[in-house]
């Protein structure tokens, strides 16, 4: 009998025909002999209508207040759940966070496991029951309600998988799996049977939106099969885990796309140690994401320094640049948000040389002109005009044999 | 320094604009020199939409997975009411009732409270600070979340106001206090500026919904002055007191109205011992809340029965009533849904002789019929015909002389 976690995001739970679905789902899994834990995400857009409410009522929200909110709303998913599951004459038990024992620190709205105790999971499961958990919190080692942050819920489910040493997370999302590219881009895109860790780590930190980081580091580090599907059709969707790919997969495993940034670049910055440092402290104190950094070799002793961020921190970012460039005698600041960032990504890369020098060729071939340039041992992005998006992703695609097939041919994990 | 307990209902807090004023009023309170603890309901029709979503999901709903259910109302109005306070500069910190340590039995949508620890509240008001308090819910022995059914909040607010040693209870709703009649119906009827916690009792039971019983039964056991006002207009409203009334006051303290029930009547039951039992057993059994019984003397070994209860029970009743009339062989049963309650409230009638014959005279002379009639030492209630409900009240009213003056000259509980 193989332990399976379920994941179910907001969409998947967003009204009560599809909490219905879903019980029926679990259901089914039961049924053909696995035990069950489930951990779900909060309706819809029911977290969206609370941070709604916070922002009507106050401007001053603590974060132990804004937990004791939001955690509301996966209270409410895993009750209904359990309920749908009782009427299919399942017998189901909800936890929360805290009665499962997800201890995290005691950093509010954003804080970190750091223990899954799962004593009464264990005890309902060995007593034949599905388990239904509110994801996205825990309990802080000071006993408050803590959550946990972006994908907050997907961090649960592979917490718990991590903890009860469960065969599967299955992650249900509103996509059947993770494709080669955004089919919304690249019409040609595939599902991809299977994903490597690194791979899926790299695609998450290049602007793919399937999976949060956080969760998909930590099934890496605990050794956690993924398995990222859709509880629309059902169908069998993506497998990661942290099998290599075979000599003869494709060497690149998708292109992923990026419009969620912006460029800035700081003109003529005097070429001395310690600007850089000058630069990025203040936009890291403001939590002003960077991604990108370019830094070109000087000329005349001075040099431009370009880096990209998301464009919602534009604003706080554009303040302190601005402030900092007169400080340290640059020549002025460029603001661009047209831009988009286009990666290929593939573990075969380590073992390929040449990719990034074809890459560049058939952007050129394509008119497409490169901007930025930034290089990981699985993955090269390159930042260009938004208006090149579509021709680039495109090409790129196709020139790495990505519009058919299946990009790996190796045996997926068995499904016991 | 008084310590004060203020309990907001879901009207109270229905929206952002009610929570910053409720905010805005335990501010006020709080910067006069009293120590605040704050119970909350949920906001408006919350409740209501969680039991509909619930309905929508499952015809199965297990009372723990409805009470995880539920409790995210008075959660939500937690959180939102402590920021709000925040926003005003007030330190505040809210609790879940579990947080707070209300330890109940494990009877679910409907547990008991069995002791309130209060620890967290106690440490954070010496602290200085405002505590926030989730109403209407509890944690069981087994360490499950419980509910505590109906009214559930006033209970939260005197159970922690007994607990905390309290100096009031004050109980904030959407009328200004208790009336000496539903001014709906008695458009004379006046707020009463005190009233005993026998009368009040006793006016619950026939029908005021002012307060829910069982938070008046905890308040009179363990002596907490409670104090019945409103949150649109903050005036001063009822205090409900074990304070006895003077000689001078009004013998009656009100007149209570109640048209949520319906009359049912067993014809020519045959006069034999346990007829009563097996007709009321099974009512009880199937929760038919049975309010007034009255039997007539036996003639020709035969006797009517006649009993009230509420409306929305009438269904469950009817089955079982007709079943039971069958097997022991009586003539038929009467449905009658168009009755009123008409009850007379005063301690002083257990001083004063008589009020019963004045108040058939009363009724008597307006052209009331009486179906039924029932007393306590300090109530009489009779049924009458729907459609005399308002001449009955009002020619009542002004008969016992509460048409103007105070009801209560007695001095009122000192406001520290």
């Amino acid at each position: 009998m193989a332990l399976i976690v379920q994941k179910y995001g907001g969409t998947s739970v967003a009204d009560p025909d599809r909490i219905r679905a879903v019980a029926e789902h679990v259901a089914f899994t039961r049924r053909h002999g696995n035990d069950v834990v489930v951990v779900v995400s909060a309706m819809g857009k029911t977290t969206d209508g609370l941070i709604k409410l916070a922002n009507d009522v106050s401007t001053t929200q603590p974060g132990r207040e804004m937990d004791m909110l939001l955690t509301t709303g996966e209270r409410i998913s895993m009750a209904l759940v359990s309920m749908a599951l009782a009427d299919l004459g399942v017998e189901a038990v909800s936890f929360t966070g805290s009665q499962v024992g997800i201890i995290t620190n005691t950093a509010h709205t954003k804080a970190k496991i750091l223990e899954v105790k799962g004593d009464r999971v264990r005890e309902a499961v060995a007593a034949g029951r599905v388990c239904v958990i509110a994801g996205f919190q825990g309990v802080s080692t000071d006993r408050e309600i803590t959550t946990l942050g972006r994908g907050g819920s997907d961090t649960t489910a592979v917490a718990l998988a991590a903890a009860l040493g469960a065969d599967a997370c299955e992650i249900y999302t509103d996509v059947t799996g993770v494709f080669s590219a955004d089919p919304r881009i690249v019409p040609q895109a595939r599902k991809l049977a299977h994903v490597n860790f690194d791979e899926m780590l790299e695609m998450a930190g290049a602007g793919s939106k399937v999976l949060a980081l956080r969760s998909v580091e930590f099934a890496r580090n605990h050794h956690v099969p993924l398995h990222v599907r859709s509880s629309f059709t059902w169908e069998p969707g993506t497998w990661v885990t942290s099998q290599e790919p075979n000599m003869e997969d494709p060497v690149i495993s998708g292109v992923v796309t990026d419009v969620s940034e912006a460029k800035v670049t700081v003109i003529a910055v005097p070429d001395r140690p310690g600007i850089s440092a000058t630069l990025f402290e203040p936009l890291a104190e403001a939590n002003v994401n960077v991604d990108m950094i370019v830094q070109n070799v000087s000329k005349d002793g001075t040099t431009d320094i370009s880096f990209t961020m998301p464009k919602a921190d534009m604003k706080v970012a554009e303040q302190i640049v601005a402030r900092i460039a007169a400080e340290i005698g640059a020549a002025g600041v460029n603001h661009n948000a047209d831009i988009a960032k286009i990666s290929l990504v593939g573990v075969g890369m380590k073992t390929s040389p040449g990719i990034a020098a074809k890459m560049f060729r058939v952007l050129a071939d394509n008119d497409v002109n490169i901007e930025m340039i930034s290089t990981s041992t699985i993955r090269i992005s390159v930042v260009t005009a938004a208006s090149d998006l579509e021709r680039a992703a495109r090409s790129l695609h196709t020139a790495f044999g990505l519009d058919s097939g299946q990009a790996y041919s190796a045996p997926l994990p068995e499904r016991k």
